[in-house]
């Protein structure tokens, strides 16, 4: 089956929203086995919806909308379903219930334009939101499946996890006459053609699997797609697959799926029954919060420091003043000096330590901006390694810590770190 | 005029990737008052292409689409856009220079594949690609402009800024008969059903002018739209409904556009010569880098440190070790403790400190997951106060900093912090 997905709201195609509900639905959707085979997305206007509405009907199996739902006058996509399907509104008990519990619960008054949202299409049932006041709807036409939520993230989001994925499950499943299942390898430290010409004959590799090539400021993911006749078969060739291309190119592979690279790194520091502690410059505590998204952090994170003045330099870090006003407080000196003072106060296995110049401004003929020094001390050895990265501040800022989060999962697994 | 955004890959359709990449498009032609009528989002397939290409082209002046131009067997832009005009392959000698010089400063050698990408249709004009290999396309045809651009969102951006906004503006620009123009504000604090109501009569509010209200886990954005015969009478009619608003819900305005609430922070602390220091434990970071964001954040931010340890605790801030023993190292005295000790050795105007539970786990029935509590110090007093969060531990940590800096700028404006 397939499905034909309809974002809808202006502030979507005026780009001040990122469309990242339909991410979450159609990567939900492919892990039932339902192709998403189109998205679109359309302003707050009623015959725009219904044309919309009609054409996705026409090619999908199913289609869901999000959006347009709320309680105020530019949310019209109830009213374009109640047109669409040639239906009335009917008041649910059930809903306005909800509302008001919701309402009790955060101590407020109902108002009149959250009870009409207790007014619903009459043909189809209600998918209740516990999270918000307004409901969605599940319709059924002609074996076609209609499904209608909200455009706020948590609410549709737990209407797909508490209702419509199951639901959508039960029809799906005993029609099953093939299993398409993926799995995506995230490299870093390669080029896309590289890698691509790296991989040889892709045929050879492939068979009748597919390769996509998603490359990123990062680094590029390889999306490996196989159809077989059952779940079994599509995992254990994809397994082969996965196997061949980490033959290729595995030094370049960090992870898999949506791993981040922290959760890399912090799995692998608690397996090691690691501690590090960060001292940071540039990056303003951006490491240190990558490091503690994980839950279970503080069996390896010891402590963090943002030394952003050099009098935070020096009292907490002991970095030497002297070598502050010799070679400035953005140098290989000073980042492998702080590193070696966050290891000591906190006593961790590992200190690392960063110093650099984000950008816009601050930069220098021989500093620009970009210019990151990396310190990284163990019980063993103190090294520091500079970095050139690029002119957007934020950008830098990931850079670096994907750069520093690099070296210490290279340095746990005893790869060695070339840039 | 108006314009259709097309983007291709299957990894948008999956969900692998987010469409950020129409939001920055759909943005910057805004700005310019294009209007963009449809975004949609369809897979790697030639035949799916040729028919979103024609169905586009019959409804906007204005075609563009992104990715499917890498260099690789998945990309199926290029031969899509050759059957879709009849037209054939030509090569491009500047195209072909570009990316022999930026092979030769990456120290890399161009393969046949990299050079297959100097390939371009022989309709239309090429888009330079500084920042990567494959060129765009400048299609002109029956008065209507179709764009093709990489999928890569820094080559993209680029091409946008260099070449194609300026090209469209030209157009453009001679043609306009009325002006759109758009100010959003930002609101935190008051539900959306509440600030509906509160705005009272919309259409005696308005005028001609339409609101939207944009709902989200951290406030409503307001976003009031104006068409007028030119900017200037735009810009005073957005000017006149903006100070009625304020009027109305003035108090929960704390900003206008995209602009973040630490952009808002670092301004008033920056113009107030205010410095501050931070000590986070359940954050980890994540107010700290929030705060050093912007760019002469050094101006305010002395230093930051994440006490993840109870030892770090009582080492650098001085909490007292009976204090944690008593009540916790999550708890109201603790972060009042945290907030002193960070200002004490900072020396800053203000000293803020957090502990909490983010989740998902070390929740007690006492302090469940969620709860928070946050310490606020001045020369003159030190408070804490308690916060009731969800179960989500990333958006746990974010709704933590989003509420430090609220209660920053309340205090720096004088307004009372009741949550």
């Amino acid at each position: 089956m397939n499905a034909h997905i309809i974002s809808i709201g202006d502030e979507l195609l005026i780009g001040q929203t990122v469309n990242s509900n339909a991410s979450f639905i159609g990567n939900a959707l492919s892990d039932i086995q339902i192709k998403v085979i189109k998205i679109s997305v359309i302003g707050d206007d009623k015959s725009v919806l219904i044309n919309e509405f009609k054409e996705a009907l026409d090619n999908a199996d199913i289609v869901i909308t999000t959006g347009g739902l709320g309680p105020t006058h530019d949310d019209l996509t109830r009213e374009a379903v109640i047109d669409f399907f040639n239906t009335e509104l009917v008041k649910s008990d059930a809903v306005l219930e909800d509302i008001k519990e919701r309402f009790a619960r955060l101590g407020r008054t109902v108002t009149r334009i959250n009870e009409d949202q207790a007014m619903v299409p009459k043909i189809g049932r209600v998918i209740r939101n516990y999270h918000g006041t307004a409901p969605g709807y599940w319709i059924v036409q002609d074996g076609k499946i209609f499904i209608v939520m909200p455009g706020v993230p948590f609410e549709m989001k737990a209407m797909m996890e508490e209702f419509v994925i199951d639901h959508l499950k039960e029809i799906i499943e005993p029609q099953l006459k093939s299993f398409t299942k993926n799995r995506t390898l995230l490299t870093t430290g390669i080029p896309e053609s590289t890698l691509y010409e790296k991989l040889g004959d892709l045929n050879e590799l492939l068979g009748d699997a597919k390769l996509a090539f998603l490359p990123s400021q990062f680094g590029v993911k390889l999306r490996i797609t196989v159809t077989e006749s059952n779940e079994e078969l599509a995992t254990n060739k994809l397994l082969e697959i996965e196997q061949r291309i980490r033959g290729l190119v595995g030094r370049f592979i960090y992870g898999k799926g949506n791993e981040e690279l922290f959760e890399v790194v912090a799995r692998l520091l608690t397996s090691r029954g690691l501690t590090i502690a960060i001292a940071e410059s540039c990056t303003g505590g951006h490491i240190s919060n990558l490091l503690t998204n994980v839950s279970g952090s503080s069996k390896y994170f010891e402590r963090g420091i943002v030394t952003y003045s050099n009098a935070a330099k020096v009292e907490m870090l002991k970095v030497d003043e002297e070598i502050i006003a010799k070679y400035g407080s953005v140098s290989l000196e000073v980042s492998r000096q702080m590193a070696d003072g966050i290891r000591a106060i906190s006593m961790t296995d590992i200190g690392i330590a960063v110093t650099g110049i984000m950008g816009p401004l601050g930069g220098t003929s021989s500093k620009p901006v970009g210019t990151v020094f990396i310190g990284f001390c163990d019980e063993k050895v103190c090294t520091a390694q500079k970095f050139q990265f690029g002119d957007d501040r934020l950008l830098n800022k990931q850079r670096t810590s994907q750069t520093v989060l690099e070296i210490i999962r290279k340095y746990i697994l005893g790869i060695p770190f070339d840039e």
